[in-house]
């Protein structure tokens, strides 16, 4: 049992919007996630998604509007709303998701999720 | 909808171990919280227990051994283990529980947990 250092996590890899599970929460997956540009549009029929900024700045773009969060800010995408991530440079996410979901509400395209 | 400013919510209080609900994600409580000294052994028969330090740096102790966690250094305490918080210094904490979680195990002795 030992503390999950996320800068550390996030220093070991480079690819953007592919989430490396470093953590468990009750079935969810803690994940950190490094993204850049714009992500699809989608949303999660069965989950809220949690985004935590850790470094940067990236928009949640949603139909009926658009959150900025900077680092330090948390949004939660309510379950079933369709939303777009942009980052206009690289910025880092916590995210939270139960585990299975995929990253693009379809899992044909999700980025696979790989423990760290 | 709007970002949560997580050090914007903890600046409007300042009162020790009585966590702030700041947002919710699938039914969980997204909490802020200040932290100071010791608090009570506790455990949470039916859930995880999720910290993440925004600022200073606390203690976890359990039976097994202890886990300091530093800013930015995450650890989630396993359903069903005992353990103690101690932050030597003030300490800013995000915490994540199910909606209705009493802090000290037990509903008796919990802080009331305030939307803020």
């Amino acid at each position: 049992m030992k503390a999950i250092n996320l800068a550390d996590k996030l220093s070991q890899f480079s690819d953007h919007w592919s989430p490396r599970i470093v953590g468990q929460y009750n079935g969810n997956d803690l994940m950190v996630v490094k993204v850049e540009g714009e992500f699809t549009w989608h949303s999660h029929p069965d989950t809220d998604d949690f985004f935590l900024v850790l470094k940067g700045e990236i928009d949640i773009e949603m139909r009926e509007g658009t959150v900025t969060l900077r680092e330090g800010e948390m949004f939660v995408v309510p379950k079933g709303v369709e939303h777009r991530p942009v980052a206009r440079q690289e910025a880092h996410l916590l995210l939270i998701e139960p585990a299975g979901t995929p990253n693009t509400g379809d899992a044909e395209t999700a980025a696979e999720k790989v423990a760290l």
